[in-house]
């Protein structure tokens, strides 16, 4: 099977209007997609889809970017590119003239991690999958054939993931039917956007509440007296056992963060995520061992495995929280998540956005199945929007994200909500 | 005076053909401009001009991320942007959008880059100076105003800053005096291009000499038989007063950078540039540990003053090199600047590629006289090619740069040249 095409479109969806997704620097955000339809010459039509979640403005910006790798992926034929998924990733991500404006970050790499996702999709459809099964049913030599060591060798190397994934390898059938049962625990963020009023907070977290959520998720980091108002309230709706979590999305320096968690800390949170710049691995270290017992939580913005494994190194996390985009693509997440189970710390992956949900949830149960093997402090975020645009959305129960059947990677968008809403001529944005 | 226009280009020089630019990680770029023109309603026509330097494929990436800047500078007056500076700074680099596909790293920063640094031109311009000299004669208090400290507090303070400044500001006229009358030092990368055949290395190394250079870099990192053998050859010519720099451009792991380079300690570098990932803060104390005495370099593609901040804390480089596109502009390079001095670390900006040897002499020349008041340790980097494109092109005098003259930031390129190499309509890419 041959790419013949790549196709990329600018979808936005005017969440602005509502403020839902509003945090601290993220003000009014337009939940948007730089999406992505690789076409081939399948007698059947069979096409990869991807997408990289994006905030509004600057969608364009990463549709540029996946343009600059189309001619790596079209006229290439998916069983050349599997057979050396690896070097297909560092074409595009080591290319000697791309690299520059990355290297291996921001929307270089967001666009690297769109186009390998649909491959990854492609694949996928092609073998009649879901993802995350094609992934557990992979051997752990395929796999570690698959993903990138490059900057690695000091935290992990090839020989050690070998030897995690086979630990796993005997048992794997036992977790996979125990998830197809009861799926992967979730968590919901859905509650408390820094633009929704009290009353509106109370609310849903008590329909949260009713709907089985053990988890729930407020932004901080724009007022101090907001926040202590807001967590109190939180924290009286969930009672003392049910898990709070804070997200103040990079608002403080790093002696900020300590200062105002301290004053937050009678809510017993369970994590602050982003409490600072996703840049500062020194900061996020001092952060987790001032606040200890509450633990440190971030990775939606962290740029590549080379972060990663210096919080991992550094003791600086106590939750990764890996993002499906961010990361370019599979052969860079796994390593991520062996890099997380060797240093004990859980991952509990970003999502929310457009399709974040749908893309994460096989990192997590593939996570579970082939390499974690525990569900410790493991739980995957949950945001109730924009779902209804995909072809087969994520599917929630008693707070459980339950595996997904159909082939592929679940991020095909329905063609009715592209076309809606293209950006700047679908009829939504036209109005 | 009002911006009243945003025109950006796409310049590329085709160097792949001769290999020079070529090293471990970067083989055949074709050096490249995301060159930017602020037009104006200033009654003499005065423009602002700046420009990313880039590798060649991904330019056109750069030049949409500037696009999605431009509604935040048409339209305004330079006397509102630099009454309040850094404002302006957080308005595009913290816009809660287009933060999204950064934060604050790769494209949308070298975006973000190139539009400043034309407003910065401008300025300088409108006030008849070159920049080294506008920003000397601006007071502490003006200085500390215009730049940004966010994420910096746990290592400079804006208190600090203005300490800082303030102990050198009744001296400054000395420096500027010595500065004017002898340059600041350079060294030069031109010799060792990891394309170059031993026989051109010896010439050129021979010819460095000849005109004064007392300081060369070569490239390594591909093959250990021929670094040994290159750098064996380069010593000999040399002797063993002149400084020798090798340059890996992150072709290493953190294992293989301390194997490698004890290999190469024979031949005495005195330093070893990006030897491994720019994203590997810890890393890089890792090696700065085991190779000392050797200094561990890095900073051409180390993405914000955040990175710097840490390699600063952990004590991870003993040269500090900044880039003056992948540095949002003035507002941020200060900043790293004053960390340097605070932590005793040299600042030996990167230079070469097209226009950083033009940027970076303003840089070093207000550091000298503003920041750091010393000499020691410190040298530009200088690459003897694509000069002749700008209208301003620095002078060398017996291994120093000259003070430039010429109101402005010395980054506006001849009209015939950006006609000649517009990529892909110019007639230098049309043959």
């Amino acid at each position: 099977m041959r790419i013949t095409r790549l196709v990329s479109q600018d979808v936005r969806f005017p969440t602005s209007k509502t403020l839902a997704g509003s945090d601290a620097l993220h003000p009014s955000p337009d939940y948007s997609a730089a999406y992505v339809t690789l076409e081939t010459d399948d007698p059947q039509g069979l096409k990869g889809n991807a997408l990289s979640f994006t905030a509004g403005r600057g969608t364009e910006v990463v549709i540029a970017g996946i343009h600059a790798f189309a001619p790596f992926v079209v006229g290439r034929t998916l069983e050349d590119i599997v057979h050396d998924f690896r070097g297909f990733w560092r074409s595009l991500v080591g290319d000697g003239q791309l690299r520059w404006i990355g290297p291996e970050k921001g929307v270089i790499h967001l666009a690297a991690s769109a186009v390998i996702n649909a491959v990854w999709d492609l694949y996928a459809k092609s073998e009649g999958k879901p993802l995350w099964k094609l992934l557990v049913d992979m051997s752990p030599e395929q796999l570690v054939s698959s993903i990138e060591f490059r900057y690695l060798s000091d935290a992990l190397t090839p020989d050690e993931a070998l030897e995690m994934l086979k630990t796993n390898y005997s048992t794997r059938r036992l977790r996979e039917t125990e998830m197809k049962a009861i799926g992967y625990p979730a968590y919901t963020t859905s509650v408390g956007w820094l633009g929704y009023a009290d009353s509106k907070l109370e609310q849903l977290c008590q329909e949260a509440i009713a709907q089985g959520w053990n988890y729930a998720k407020i932004k901080v980091g724009g007022n101090l007296d907001d926040d202590i108002r807001r967590s109190r309230l939180v924290r009286k709706q969930l009672g003392p056992d049910r898990k709070l979590m804070m997200d103040a999305n990079q608002a403080w320096d790093v002696g900020t963060a300590i200062s105002w968690m301290k004053k937050l800390a009678q809510f017993d949170p369970w994590w602050i995520e982003e409490p600072t710049s996703p840049d500062d691995v020194w900061g996020h270290g001092v952060i987790a061992r001032a606040l200890d017992p509450i633990g440190v939580a971030t990775g939606e913005q962290c740029q590549n495995r080379v972060i990663f494994k210096q919080l991992f190194q550094l003791n600086a996390i106590r939750f990764c929280q890996i993002d499906a985009c961010r990361l370019a693509s599979v052969n860079e997440v796994i390593p991520v998540m062996l890099m997380a189970a060797k240093f004990g710390v859980p991952v509990c992956p970003h999502a929310g956005g457009v399709g974040l949900c749908e893309y994460v949830q096989h990192y997590s149960l593939f996570d579970y199945i082939a390499v974690s093997a525990s569900l410790e402090n493991r739980v995957v975020e949950y945001i109730d929007h924009l779902h209804e645009h995909f072809v087969h959305p994520v599917k929630i129960r008693d707070g459980h994200y339950m595996p997904p059947t159909a082939p592929g990677f679940s991020i095909t968008m329905r063609p009715e909500s592209v076309a809606e809403f293209e950006f700047p001529n679908g009829p939504a944005w036209k109005r």
